[in-house]
């Protein structure tokens, strides 16, 4: 059948990325590791010597978005040996030699396949600095083709692969596509979100997502972590708006569903098993998205209640008064505001008269300024009058709009000034959300102190623990408490940030045994040497089943037997 | 693992549908089959004698969203048995006896099993009264559990298994649970949707769907047909709104992924196969799904266009100044117009001064009823002085709103007086979009008449041709063609109503062959015996390669091998 782009559309190249300067109002991003031109979608592949994974810790100063999954196992993982879970190779897989490099050099050039050690460790390295890979090889493939052959090659040869999107910021140009008429961006996975942005903002659109590492994240990264940040409550997830995918399967197989249909309903919408697989399924190499229209206004509000309930009451107040102009709802409990008052410089207490329970901070953007504001002012009013509100106040100006969404953003950064601290992210039917917050409370007493904040509007609860020092102890009141109570909720251990290496293992505790058994059938069908990212998302203990035991081949091919 | 539903939620039963009184503003439903008590998702077994489907056709009027992928076919393929493909029963499902019977009557009692000719037969006809199938035994489960017993029976012994939602109105009541914090709906599968509208309705929410067939159709049915409909350029697609499904697959199991989460990055997220998947890979017992906020104030535009680029303009600017409040934009030909006048009872032409080339329904729906209308004005005024709209009118009551959609949707009522109607349902993106139209034009010359209208907003476009009567010659001038054309632009052949039946065959028009590859190799993986919705979605020359056939067993087996 013959398939091609759809005509006329404009083409321009974004060119390299600037690195190291991308500082943005909400969600900076401290720390990039420099730039090259290398284009698109990098990957680099594991070979035969890999050790245990490792890490070393550094204290980073990170705002609260970046607590990703790394992160989180990182903090846990390195400092309670009770807790670390060494990876140990899998021996399926081959060792890479001098023919497997001659032949990735015939189709990359020498530029493509870097060997050099330092380049090669800045890219063993997670973005924290924490974690450590031992790969030797690091490929920049510049083309779907040359993505596609080294996955076939890769493939015949059992040699591992890991798809490393905007990591560590060595990212490089692409070749957006933007269609006005219908509002889509068509571009390669290895576009660095914040260029998009810009991008699309210039012809008065905005991308459906924005989040603190836009500097350095590839939107191939976003669709394959199902990246969740600061627009969803308005344009929700990205299975909403990715319209199409190209994938290049572990064979090498390229899978074109570079749609930019709003509607097609043509058999099974594949695209969906890629979106939020962590790279274990495929490589993304060219994404269309939907973007909203730019909106003029924007407004800021920072509230107060007095209790939960009414932090409660007053979202779904905002759902129906403010409707379509809302565009954030965040809460903090009083402890946070407390720790940012204390260690975030420059920053104020919009609200210093006296000391409340809860904080929240509302966000409207529309059309129209002096309408919206408007709106927003008879809101907070009803809203005090109802008594939902204890007190409240709307920035006049853009500093002190940064002055609130600072407070909300820093209170990761200034978490990490008290010493320890102990990580999650959840999401919990909001009427539950506040309880693990007082329960953890309770169960480490005066050992630490928890903190409860987070994207209420989205179910989303970040719930930090502090504490002077890591200790065997306090992870003993936690876990598995808190795994088992969000459980019990049916909320997600996982809300925003995968499961990666770490949290792999613990699947269950959001997903049934036969979701879990039906993730790995799809994945077998896929990947079935799994090659790709090895020892992530999906249970090693499933996962390593293989087709010398006679009990595992006749099950799976009772499944596939028609 | 403990799972089980967060509790405190409100409870209600919906109660019997009250069939056949169920008018609507919009999207009128003319037919029911009457109603009975009987719960819950209803399906039937098909049995050993199948004969080849056929049809009979009646002159039931429709609206012009009707056209499903059942009624493009009929109109095809029962007028021209050059094009018809009867379906040959596949031997290797078994023949219903009374054995099976018996089990059935054991699990679901006596009133579950239906045996009578009149019931069946009424549940064999779709609800045209076009097409006939042969089943021979009509179950009526009422819960997960049932559903279960009864796949994982047929499974073993390979009767083939429809699913059925709404198609006949034979619907009954079901227990809805609304959680009001968060705005979600949990249901079970057999409820209609009008009931769940006005369910949420009174609580200050709105389905994200609504369609023309609401007050018959099963959500269950809107979930395995991806449903588009009405609210599609505001809420988008159901990918983005259904938050979780439980599903029972065809081997009994019940893949529990119900959750009510915004957010959960934890592996694979499954539930997106079956969105769209046409009963094919399993059956939809339960749904979550997101609901938005009801907002008060409807505005509604008539406008008129000279050419097909102003409306494309318009379209742009739409977006851009009525953003956050736009809810339809939907478009029509002058030969849609003309025939809506004609031949539709009560309506008349808003702009009757003089004939333009395109009319454009413009709606917004927002939360201030006096600030809406006076931005859809200013909107108006500028669009008018930048020579993008002709003319235009605003609704100043509800009686005008309902002449202006009356004449958006009556077109397809208008269409079928005329005598043979050729239906199609494209995405196409939007600047190509009339292309299509004036090519058919010219290629049927005054053979018929052709018309060209549709949701503009989301580039879906109907494609209406009509002529006195069916023949051969007409169908020449319009396939292939109409296929080809679409897939040269990489659009879809089924924007909305799927492939059913008859576009099984046709799925390569809009999908790569890696992409129905990998399609069959999910529905083997997930229906290994294929009893789920035999003949449909997926070409049968794929489907039908049986395990007696050595090659296709060791190429299934070296996908699957590990
Ligand atoms: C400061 C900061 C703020 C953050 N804020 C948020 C937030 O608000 N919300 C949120 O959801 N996350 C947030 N994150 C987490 C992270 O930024 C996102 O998960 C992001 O989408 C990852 O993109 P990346 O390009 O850096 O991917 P990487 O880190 O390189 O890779 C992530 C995963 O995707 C895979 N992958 C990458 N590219 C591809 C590809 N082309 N094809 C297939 N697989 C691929 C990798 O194998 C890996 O499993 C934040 C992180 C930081 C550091
Ligand atoms: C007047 C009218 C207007 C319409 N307007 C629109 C419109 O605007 N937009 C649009 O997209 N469609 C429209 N349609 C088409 C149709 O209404 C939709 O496709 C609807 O979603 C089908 O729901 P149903 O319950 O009637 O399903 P059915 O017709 O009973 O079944 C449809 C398919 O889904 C499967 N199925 C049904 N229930 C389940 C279940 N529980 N589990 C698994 N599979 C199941 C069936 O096997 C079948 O393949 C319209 C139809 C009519 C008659």
């Amino acid at each position: 059948m013959a398939r091609r782009a759809a005509a006329g559309l404009l083409r321009r190249h974004l060119g390299p990325l600037a690195a190291g300067e991308t500082l943005q109002a909400r969600g900076m991003y401290p720390k990039q590791y420099g730039a090259a031109n290398h284009a698109f979608s990098r990957f680099y592949s594991i070979q035969g010597q890999q050790r245990s994974l490792y890490g070393f810790r550094t204290n980073v100063e990170t705002d609260d978005t970046q607590q990703s999954a790394r992160m989180n196992f990182e903090v846990q993982k390195r400092s309670f040996s009770s807790a670390a879970a060494h990876v140990q190779r899998n021996p399926a897989y081959s060792v890479l030699n001098s023919d497997d490099v001659s032949y990735f050099k015939s189709i990359l050039g020498d530029s493509g396949v870097v060997q050099d050690e330092d380049r090669v460790s800045v890219a063993n390295m997670d973005w924290m600095g924490k974690y450590k890979g031992s790969s030797q090889l690091l490929l920049l493939p510049k083309s779907t083709a040359e993505v596609s052959k080294i996955l076939s090659y890769c493939n015949s040869r059992r040699l591992a692969v890991v798809p490393q999107g905007g990591n560590t910021g060595l990212v490089g140009g692409s070749v957006p596509v933007y269609d006005e008429v219908n509002g889509i961006l068509t571009c390669e996975a290895g576009c660095v979100l914040e260029n998009l942005s810009s991008y699309v903002e210039n012809k008065g659109f905005i991308m459906p997502l924005d989040l603190g590492a836009k500097g350095s994240c590839h939107i191939g990264g976003n669709i394959s972590t199902n990246a969740g940040g600061l627009r969803f409550i308005r344009y929700g997830s990205l299975h909403g708006s990715v319209l199409g995918l190209e994938v290049v399967l572990a064979d090498g197989t390229v899978l074109d569903m570079l749609t930019t249909l709003r509607k097609d309903n043509t058999g099974y919408d594949l695209k969906h098993l890629f979106i939020g697989s962590e790279g274990s399924l495929g490589i993304v190499t060219k994404i269309a998205i939907l973007t909203p229209a730019k909106l003029p206004s924007t407004n800021v509000a920072f509230l107060s209640c007095n209790d939960y309930i009414s932090c409660q009451k007053l979202l779904l107040a905002a759902r129906r008064s403010l409707g379509e102009i809302l565009s954030a709802f965040e809460f903090m409990d009083r402890h946070c505001i407390n720790l940012a008052m204390k260690y975030l410089e420059g920053v104020h207490n919009p609200l210093p008269v006296s000391p409340y329970n809860f904080y929240v901070l509302i966000e409207t953007t529309g059309s129209d300024e002096s309408y919206d504001k408007a709106k927003l002012e008879a809101f907070l009013l009803r809203s005090m009058e109802d008594g939902l509100v204890a007190d409240g106040v709307i920035a006049q100006d853009i500093s002190q709009a940064s002055n609130f969404w600072r407070i909300r953003e820093g209170i990761s950064e200034a978490s990490v000034k008290v010493g320890a601290v102990y990580k999650y992210d959840l999401s919990i039917p909001v009427e539950k959300l506040y309880d693990i917050v007082e329960e953890m409370r309770s169960r480490v007493g005066d050992m630490g102190q928890v903190l409860g904040y987070g994207h209420l509007g989205d179910g989303n609860l970040h719930l930090n623990i502090l504490s002077t020092k890591y200790s065997d102890k306090m992870l003993a009141q936690i876990e598995p408490f808190v795994y088992e109570w969000t459980s019990k909720q049916r909320g997600s251990i996982s809300a925003e940030h995968g499961l990666g290496l770490m949290k792999a293992d613990k699947i269950h505790y959001s997903k049934s045994s036969e979701a879990v058994q039906l993730m790995t059938s799809i994945k077998k069908l896929l990947d079935p040497n799994s090659i790709l990212n090895p020892y992530k998302v999906l249970p090693q203990s499933v996962l390593l089943l293989r087709a010398t035991e006679d009990k595992s081949v006749n099950t799976i091919l009772e499944r596939i037997r028609w």
